[in-house]
């Protein structure tokens, strides 16, 4: 299967197993569940569960728990993103870009496109705020049951090492840490090293945890091949940021499906603000060298990985 | 040991495993870890972590386990008053009762006294509205990571039957389902089978799950002993918002250390408004009976679970 029908093929069983994995629309409170649903399901890129599929293909793990770790990880990245979006935050109105892009799009590119062309209000302009905040904190539940409900590795102790993984992705210590700093400098200017702490946490962590419970879902790998898709996967989580700077530093609203330049309006330190377009493109192509490198052992069994590398690298939105 | 001074060590203990399982003010990022400290440390009744204990005791269950699930559990509940009380919720200032009381009280009536009567004003006032967002969203994290981190049952499989049973009682058919439902209701008449559904959820389940847990911690229940425990667990849960209910429309402001009559003022439904005082009074007491008469067979064994019952039911904060 060619890179493209893989993806494609990932990202629809990624979007019928988080419609069965979410509670449905008629289970009380239907409120609550509808708004859940209407946060998470109808797009996305799912870069997140498709490197978990990656890595767990790469584990020779079966796709079944690869599609349960993979929505796990996809829930905590959705609550961040209803949370992320409330008015004491970014107060966003819209996510996921303007409202002709359905309309101007056929269906397979749209969801192709994903988090960036649909048309969606946030949730807390479609429901209200105090939805919007229990969204986010009852999906970051679900995502811990997932991965407490469904056998995702032969031992037991292995599955309980997942959790944690997740959690500490997660938590403090990972992406709501990852948050926090980044509230704490905007309007400073940070340093190279501390616009990597942030991100390390903010965006790193979780795509980190994406490719490392992949891998979990499947035969034990050995220390050494852990270790690799381990620096793999802290580069592919740095990669994915500078790239999103570079891309609202310099996208046109309209490939970029939601309003271009906002970091700076905002006075967000971002890669391009610290050191400039031109080496920001530079620090891109250095990480992604990088991440192929820690992949090459690999061989053919780290094709897919390679290959969703190459699309977070090029992707314009 | 009499049960006055079991509950101040208890108390105590969960107290100082709270300070060594959250992370240190000094660990990075600063602000977010002292916040979640604000909100977690100092106080509280801690009826919770107390539930565990007694129901852990009661199955043989080391007390060092025992922190830990109470510690979990509290930190669900530390979060979910952090986001209760931000502007788009509850829009609480205040929280644990009025500034006079360290001064007016000494330290250990202080303790005991716990959320009602310290002087603290909530999370985002204290910090700000995206910090305190982020508290509530990192202690819900650790909570998971607690229990996937530590130890607490023989066979590890048990210990994701914990982590799913915590996960079901936070999220949308557990605690955050009950929220929602708590704001719908808001301004409209329940019927009291409504009533009970929305505090089953609200506040039942989560006391559920700190009773429940407790019991898993230690030697394998029958499942009549069990059984009985979880019908325990109900009757308390419910009481314990009963109770809450009576607390607020009756109580004092001075004594309560919190605003009383806020619920009438809000319009929220609750069992005084649904049913009136004197019925409301009536239903404490036939649930304290059934809690009673649920763990009657445990003997002595219940001893700590029967006397927090009671502890529940005539608390006047």
């Amino acid at each position: 299967m060619d890179f493209q029908n893989w993806m494609t093929a990932v990202q629809q069983r990624t979007e019928r197993a988080l419609e069965r994995l979410l509670p449905g629309p008629d289970i009380a409170p239907q409120r609550l569940h509808r708004a859940m649903r209407y946060a998470t399901l109808g797009g996305g890129k799912r870069v997140r569960p498709l490197l978990c599929h990656a890595a767990g293909e790469l584990a020779g793990a079966d796709p079944a728990r690869l599609d349960i770790a993979g929505c796990a990880v996809e829930m905590i990245h959705a609550y961040s993103l209803v949370h992320d979006d409330l008015p004491c935050m970014d107060d966003d109105v819209l996510r996921r870009g303007k409202p002709t892009c359905h309309v101007e799009y056929d269906e397979a590119t749209a969801l192709l496109v994903g988090d960036a062309l649909q048309s969606q209000a946030s949730c807390h302009v479609e429901y209200d705020e105090a939805t919007a905040l229990l969204v986010g904190d009852a999906l970051q539940s679900q995502a811990f049951h997932l991965l407490a409900d469904h056998v995702l590795a032969d031992e037991p102790s292995n599955q309980l090492d997942m959790i944690r993984l997740l959690a500490q992705a997660a938590g403090s210590r990972g992406m709501a840490g990852g948050q926090m700093i980044d509230i704490e400098g905007t309007g400073q200017h940070l340093s190279r090293t501390e616009l990597e702490f942030m991100h390390v946490h903010k965006t790193g962590a979780l795509i980190r945890a994406a490719i490392l419970l992949g891998a979990r879902c499947g035969m034990p790998l050995p220390e050494e091949e852990l270790a690799r898709l381990d620096h793999f996967a802290k580069r592919v989580g740095l990669l994915f940021q500078v790239i999103d700077d570079i891309l609202d530093a310099e996208g046109a609203t309209a490939t970029l499906g939601k309003t271009a330049g906002k970091d700076a309006a905002q006075g967000k330190a971002t890669y391009v603000s610290a050191m400039g377009l031109a080496e920001a493109r530079e620090m891109a192509e250095s990480l992604r060298a990088e991440a192929r490198t820690a992949i090459e052992a690999f061989g053919e069994r780290g094709r897919r990985l390679h290959d969703l590398a190459h699309f977070i690298v090029t992707r314009k939105f």
